[in-house]
């Protein structure tokens, strides 16, 4: 369909061959027109104060109306690369060329941040994790909600309600910690249900716990700061106190979690996942707890507690959350809705001691302002509604189920070849095979059978003494438990 | 409503007294009686190995059932305070007190970042401008869209579909770039209205332009990096890049602008708004924008377009981007909806080199993973069915019906009195007094005649030579733009 007009005629008194090929592709002539005149003075190929054809014989050379080429010199006089001249006709400004190269040496040469750097070192293990090309049977993910089990007619209806009735004052911008209505529905929940002593103030809602930790990062710790990390950990929290420069000190876990007795003598601030540990799965007893309180009054350190799994303990009534014993005003929560609603939502939270309200809100606004809106306003109304824990008691029971159906399993077909760690509370459990397998080979072959495990080795700050398998069940249907862990006892 | 009892019979035996006051609270009795233990062991008032009352007797003496008493217990044993001995009762178990001080010596003793004691030292600046007490009946806002004037049933029809229609995958993690879908449409839109030259790759979606300009810094400044600034210039991308500890360069803004040729001999990149430079108003002539893109390639800088009103331009069509005239991969375009949808939705983009893409996205999903998805997935509809460019020209038609209204009201109460910049696009201008008035002044008795106007002085870098207010028309009516300008009269 190309329509290309070679306007001879005007070689003349130009310095270029008027060749501007007319394509019925959808642009518009006169955009066409513009296009082809702007990249040749860009480019030198038109000089300063050269004449352009005038508007009248340029359209009969191109067979076009006269308006379309009108319409093409009134955008490249509005946006300087022409100049009228009364009377006189239209040419190129003067000073446009300067230095425009033809060649790749302009190139920008860009030098990354130190952060940058590490991050850009540290992307194939930061980066989202790709989705399997074949999708498995028997996949056991963790660290994700069952998306499917979520009451979304509830949600939806909530969330229309909230986007229909919003007042405009809604679509404006927001406090930086977040709706209040949130903060205080949040702040009863979690006193009942985490033991969580705080009131709203000191609640900073959040674009996903990730958030969370990026800010703890950027407000607590300096290039240099000793952290202490457990060993494994979340790698979340990993990458990010790794990518600004923190120097992290493994502490071992063993059944118990983290054990304080091997806590640094000094540390800026100790991550930790009492819970539920990320990845073992171990519960962190009371004295425990304690002992870590103390050693952080003696460190003068502060105490990170995610608590992404708080909610799911099986058997005995759940663990109440450090930040619960915490009076000194050492503990810094984290929670999150992605495993328990779901994670596109994108919020979680924070909550800070009083003295560290105002610099951390401070620096949610610098980062992005605040979290949108309407989703908060949803959550605050499912949370106070008493539906979210009216759900939660729902994948309670689903995982209870699950999870028995798994241990039975386990204890039929792998019962006399594995360990198995994690399974009092959260929605995954590890194995730990006596004999000696590797993590990558017994991947693979899982793979090829259908089943999906997870490796622990990645979590390890250090070399890890043994292989060790992530099985989450919070996804899984009870049959495809059993049948996943059958095929696995070819595995392992 | 106080049930205050003193059990003095089991003074004898224990070393405490126990008075519970059981209130009518709202707290189950049970959670009543678990707490009082709780604090009662923590605190040291009762010791180690310390022999609680049985759960009858102790349920006679308070007066209560004896499954609220045991029900307490229970918690308690599940935690850790107490040990069951078979036969014997239940105990305080060992060593849960270590040094817990009653005294406030324990007190955190927080260390804050550098990055957070800029932050923190800013606050007030920085910290969501505070609603006025009294709201002002003529109120020259600016910075933020229309809100009454968008379609909101077109969008709740939209939102709510992607709500219903959402596939399970859409509630999971999604790509930290964003949803291809809005970048596909972002990507036709901004070629067509911005001349902005990418392919969908290059976008990356963030939470609000805020997050792109933090991004930015994080990326691409160290602490001490030359950066060069227009003076005055947007607080938003000041204030990140001074907490990020940046040395911030002034570069001369005149009526056209940032000055090319005061730009200095080195930085790590220059932060411009030459669309409509913020505040003034500028629009940045061709001639200075190829200036601009020959200084970055001398001094191998970066230079970042912030195009945040570049969608509003009057009597003449709008100037393309700096982004499509650059041909090195020099320049990093940001945009936002938060002055065209509404700032609650948090949406924005940054446009990168493509050499920058994959350091950008790793950098992204480190912070906050990706932006909620439901609104992006609504917004790429919004833009790819035609609803947004539709939006926006019934934005530019009552705005330009606006400005003239403000232009004539200025020219007929102010003409003699005021010099005006930043009518040519955008949805604010701004009034030079030609006396000498000091800006608090101005504002104040503005605002005891109900008239809100904004001082220009707080953007600047350097002391300002003269006083300067902003004001924004694209939230007002008509006939209050031209009352406020009366008004004013009083007042310039």
């Amino acid at each position: 369909m190309e329509r290309a007009v070679d306007c001879g005629l005007f070689k003349g008194p130009f310095s270029v061959t008027f060749v501007i090929p007319l394509l019925n592709d959808g642009e518009p002539l006169s955009r066409q027109i513009y296009l082809w005149f702007r990249k040749a003075i860009l480019r030198g190929d038109m000089k300063s104060d050269e004449r352009l054809p005038s508007t009248r014989e340029f359209a009969e050379h191109l067979n076009v109306s006269r308006t379309v080429v009108v319409l093409a010199y009134e955008q490249l006089l509005a946006e300087g690369f022409v100049r009228g001249r009364p009377g006189s006709g239209t040419y190129v400004t003067q000073g446009l060329q300067a230095s425009r190269p033809s060649s790749r040496a302009g190139r920008a040469n860009v030098r990354l941040s130190r952060f940058a750097r590490s991050v850009a070192e540290a992307a194939p293990k930061i980066e989202v994790p790709a989705r399997r090309a074949t999708s498995l049977r028997y996949d056991f993910e963790y660290g994700r909600s069952d998306i499917e089990q979520f009451p979304f007619e509830t949600w939806r209806r909530m969330l229309l309600r909230h986007a229909r009735k919003a007042p405009v004052r809604e679509l404006d911008y927001a406090p930086a910690g977040g709706s209040m209505a949130l903060r205080e529905a949040l702040t009863a929940h979690l006193r009942r249900s985490r033991a969580v002593v705080c009131d709203p103030s000191q609640v900073i809602i959040v674009s996903g716990s990730q958030q969370a930790l990026d800010l703890i990062a950027r407000v607590l710790v300096e290039r240099g700061d000793r952290v202490a990390m457990e060993n494994p950990c979340y790698q979340g929290a990993r990458e990010v106190l790794r990518n600004i420069g923190a120097r992290l000190l493994p502490v071992p876990v063993d059944a118990d979690g983290l054990n304080p007795a091997s806590l640094p003598e000094r540390a800026r601030l100790a991550f930790v996942t009492p819970s539920h540990q990320f990845p073992t799965g171990a519960i962190l007893p009371l004295a425990r707890r304690l002992a870590l309180l103390d050693w952080a009054r003696r460190a003068d350190a502060l105490v990170v507690e995610d608590d992404y799994d708080g909610e799911f303990r099986y058997e005995e009534q759940p663990l109440q959350s450090l930040q619960g014993l915490d009076t000194d005003g050492r503990v810094i929560y984290i929670g999150t809705f992605s495993r328990t609603i779901f994670p596109a939502l994108r919020i979680g939270y924070l909550i800070v001691p009083k003295s560290l309200t105002a610099v951390f809100t401070s620096a949610k606004w610098l980062c992005d302002r605040h979290t949108a809106t309407l989703e908060q306003e949803t959550l605050a109304e499912f949370i106070a509604s008493g539906m979210y824990e009216r759900h939660l008691r729902r994948v309670r029971r689903r995982n209870t189920s699950r999870r028995k159906v798994l241990l039975e399993a386990i204890d039929k077909y792998l019962g006399d070849r594995v360990q198995v760690t994690g399974y009092g509370a959260g929605a995954h459990v590890v194995l730990w095979p006596d004999k000696r397998i590797a993590e990558s080979a017994a991947l693979e072959s899982a793979g090829s059978r259908g089943v999906g495990i997870y490796g622990i080795s990645p979590y390890y700050l250090t070399k890890p003494a043994r292989s060790g398998f992530i099985l989450g069940f919070s996804r899984m249907r009870e049959p495809d438990i059993r049948e996943g862990i059958r095929r696995l006892s070819q595995v392992l």
